[in-house]
């Protein structure tokens, strides 16, 4: 045991060491958010987490969440000890085109590393998820998420205690370095590790505390926390910047590198530099679940009217069939977005994470990190509760895909409280995106198929209301593509819809008609990758084009309509949207879009207004 | 006593038929959700919520926050029972331009409902900012707010009971209507209430728990908990659809209406309708605290380059001397947002709120509901974690003050979690918002000036790094306008930016003169609303528009932009976006805005391919 005892305080003072000379040598970054959980991860990695360093994409290794992102050095520290990265390639912390980014980014280079982090309070949702996605495969391995003392304060986290405990993961850990000190001074709880413990307890957790510097209660709380039948807290007490007396437990540290001679000063007193390098445990093999063969039931189809999020349910119903590795998260309205659906022929692949959005897709993404085909629903009013969640999931390069129902002001007499209006302005802004928007069941299904396989966040937009059928079962929605429902050789305008706009659209150009007017109709059913050759053209032949959407103006179909014209050359022409701009109160779908101005009465009479 | 119990029954029962009344002829609505908080809100309003019904708006008065905003119902049903409205209007639930909307929303002609609901886990963290308010007016009002059970997995309703457990408001009182049974089924712990107390306890909390029908039991508890020292959560044991044996403790009446027969009999079984009209306690008098006289200083002013998140902390410091009203709200970065700066000469009107930015963001939209003209700041990115508070609050017609700092890849080295690069397509897309991003220091004080009086959402995007002086102290900037800061008879490109890529327009000008060409420089720090004529005579004067913005391309400036052009006419000429469009990494400022080819070489090269 001494021996063990010398080896982790050995490494502890390695990884401390390196961590102040990775951010000494970029000039920037959190040596002493590293310092505090040294000790804790050099327990971990040496004698604990079992991983395969030359497999890290095993699903049988254990993994680990660096919820407290900001202490990456440390990460990185460890990433080099284990003889994934070299000490060059740690020294590249922070520069321009290095993979040791200043947070942690699962980038190609370091496949080590599962999700990002850094905006706090997502690691547990996260790990959780991973934790879930073990069992599901019945994997032995186990979660170890090391969570920040001041991201305790962010909700996401006790979401995460919760779901956990009402979903029995006993695979579970997390480790919360207490370390007293927030980015301006004192946390609100400091050294109170009973406050914690008694919380968590009070959540259905098993809870430990311990010195986070006494390697052997660090090895004892993790031999024990791995026998718990349920998710387990270990509280330890450290100290920021332990080990160097220039920063150890010091206020105005956070965030701040040694200068050179206060690193050398610092790496002195923790006894130099070290070149150790551990093998960690070889994870327990285990055999993966054999998947049933894929059911050849047919896709469900529709030849009259229903509702798109009604379809996408469907569509989830059929997918459980035809694909194992396809899962299903809630935020307890699955009679709404019909994700209920896929759990009455699936329960085992479906989560119910209650209304706590931003653990439901936290959750997601971890569920996505070990492969599984994760899709999540609400209303889309309520994604905007996880926007942050989803922000970061693009910086984990996750695949996630979302559905929000119950879009615009076409709810009706709910009110505003319950519409989705600035959700195309939301999932559009999202790096690599792909914005989706059926205006029928068919399209829909097909929409739902393709998301399964499509790389990044994608978002299903759904509307709550029937609407008639468009599309034949057989017909395909490329992303990126459109359909062209109306036109003739003497079109004189150009009208663009989804969705519910579309029906409206459609209407419009019926009697526009009538008053001897020719309209295309565009549906724009993806919105992002939109189909600018399609739009372009619309423009050029009509000279008029006008978007119609249930959206806000800012940031939606129109914008979407307006940039794909601007990227694709000089513009010539009208473009008109019309959208949302006031604050809606209740109604009924027809008089809402009447008043918000977008329904076929409304188009008619601007587009009138307009060839005048 | 039995005329009290007698007296409080009655009424209970009559919000319980009324409920069923007015969502039985709306055809939609929630009355069982309704009918389990009856008793609950029946002993409240007549014995112990204080307000003066005549005059809502008294800062004397108790608030009430209805955080189940679905059981709207009942609280219609309340507002005729204290003679607020009447039973026709009542009537009127959801029907389209009715006030009696399907979520309460704080429309003008409801001044007895102070903030909208409907979005669960938001009543508590605004409740708190009332009670933050009613303090730091040393006024003895209190504030009471109806939670529900389903609301208790949102996480930030746990941000909430810990800050206000840590702000020690011993004017909040918290009741939740454990009725068992969510949206789809029964919640997580059912009618469990130790659970919740434990939870409340053991987050600093005094809880009582009582049976939610016993009136009696409901007086003493609100007796007791209005002497508590600390915030008080009274767990109430209830029934859904309590009083009619049709849906009392029943499934799947969630949200469902009574038919008109089912109505009947239920409202028969309850003992009819009823008229009673009762008159609240008129609160308490008190004298506001009178306001020191405003200082005189000078506002801060620079001549040389500072950080536009530096102006901003300067300019909240000045005006607090200015304005007692002011209130500022930190998640913990003061050091970074500069709030501190406020802190520093206003102790008392800071608000710590930690790092749970959606419970900083309901507090604010309590603080601002009492009259204070409340400002919170955090990293921009950030605020993404509070959106969907955001957007209620655009639904609570409430003016908040935002600002987001270390905006777009200039942050440098902290990598892509830290960077807001979405901030502006999600504030551009809120009713009602004002979007500012100032170039210099000089501007941010202005533009801080005039968001203390600007209605609804609006959002300051500050930069991270210094950036250089452009305008004199005096200049002034309105809202809706532009600067344009280089121009000729003879430009050939219009060069719009806005905060940092102003800086890299006006270096890309000075380079394009060099090689021949005269450049307009605009100056957007107007994003929302934007100066449209001076962006469409740009383009008709230059033919070419270039929009340099440190966002993403969706829905950000360059979207503004070309929304402001379509919405004034036909579009005649070549816009160009620039605009971070991939994933960054690590890196200086520099490398960065290089990266992402938003830096004044990037401009040169694209324009003059453009012009070749």
């Amino acid at each position: 045991m001494e021996e063990r005892i010398h080896t982790w305080n050995e490494l502890a003072a390695q990884l401390a060491v390196d961590s102040i000379r990775c951010s000494t040598a970029a000039g920037s970054g959190h040596p002493t958010s590293s310092m505090s959980s040294a000790h804790l991860l050099a327990v971990l990695y040496a004698d604990h987490l079992r991983t395969d360093v030359s497999d890290p994409k095993s699903l049988a290794n254990d993994r680990f969440v660096m919820s407290k992102g900001h202490a990456a050095p440390l990460l990185y520290s460890v990433l080099k000890s284990i003889g994934a990265i070299d000490d060059e390639e740690l020294l590249t912390l922070r520069r321009f085109g290095s993979p040791i980014q200043g947070h942690p980014a699962p980038v190609p280079e370091l496949p080590w590393i599962d999700v990002a982090t850094g905006s706090l309070g997502q690691g547990l949702p996260i790990g959780l998820g991973m934790a879930l996605g073990i069992k599901l495969d019945r994997s032995p391995a186990r979660v170890w998420v090391l969570l920040g003392d001041s991201e305790m304060a962010e909700g996401s986290v006790w979401e995460a205690i919760e779901a956990a405990a009402f979903h029995g993961v006993d695979n579970l850990v997390a480790i919360l370095d207490l370390n007293r000190l927030g980015q301006r001074g004192p946390t609100m709880h400091e050294w109170q590790a009973d406050v914690f413990t008694a919380r968590a307890q009070a959540f259905g957790w098993h809870t430990l505390a311990i010195d986070g510097h006494d390697v052997a209660a660090i090895d004892e709380a993790y031999s024990a926390a791995v026998l718990a039948d349920r998710p387990v807290l270990v509280v330890a007490r450290t100290e920021k910047g332990h080990g160097a007396s220039l920063v150890q437990n010091k206020e105005g540290w956070h965030g701040k590198p040694l200068s050179p001679e206060q690193a050398e000063q610092a790496i002195a007193e923790l006894g130099g530099e070290r070149s150790i390098v551990i093998t960690p445990s070889k994870p327990e093999s285990f055999a993966p679940v054999e998947a049933p063969p894929p059911s050849k039931d047919e896709a469900p189809a529709y030849d009259g009217p229903v509702a798109t999020r009604k379809a996408f349910g469907d569509a989830l119903s059929w997918l459980a069939g035809r694909r194992s590795d396809v899962v299903v998260l809630d935020g307890e309205v699955g009679n709404s977005t019909y994700t209920e659906e896929f759990s009455k022929v699936a329960p085992e692949r479906f989560f119910q994470m209650y209304i706590a959005e931003q653990c439901m897709i936290g959750a997601q993404v971890g569920l996505q990190a070990l492969g599984k085909t994760a899709f999540s629903a609400t209303f889309g009013a309520f994604l905007t509760r996880a926007v942050d969640f989803v922000r970061m999931a693009a910086v984990s390069r996750a695949n996630l895909r979302l559905c929000g129902t119950h879009a615009g002001v076409s709810i009706g007499e709910d009110g505003p409280s319950q519409m989705a209006l600035e959700d195309l302005a939301t999932t559009r802004a999202l790096h690599g995106s792909t914005v989706l928007y059926p205006a029928d069941g068919n399209a829909t299904v097909r929409l739902v198929e393709t998301m399964c396989d499509l790389p990044g966040i994608s978002y299903l937009r759904a509307t709550r209301e029937a609407t008639p059928s468009l599309y034949g079962a057989n017909e395909e929605f490329p992303i990126g593509g459109s359909k062209t429902l109306a036109s003739g050789s003497d079109d004189r305008v150009s009208l663009v819809g989804a969705g519910v706009t579309l029906h409206e659209c459609l209407r419009a150009a019926e009697a526009l008609a009538v008053k001897g007017v020719v309209a295309r109709v565009i549906d724009c059913y993806s919105i992002k990758p939109i189909d600018a050759a399609t739009l372009r053209r619309a423009l050029e032949d009509t000279g008029l084009l006008v978007v119609v959407e249930d959206h806000r103006i800012e940031g939606g179909a129109g914008d979407a309509v307006l940039e794909a014209l601007a990227a694709t050359g000089k513009l010539t022409g009208r473009v008109v949207k019309l959208a949302v701009t006031g604050m809606p109160g209740s109604g009924t779908p027809e008089e809402l879009r009447a008043w918000a101005g977008i329904d076929a009465d409304a188009i008619v009479a601007r587009v009138l207004a307009e060839l005048a």
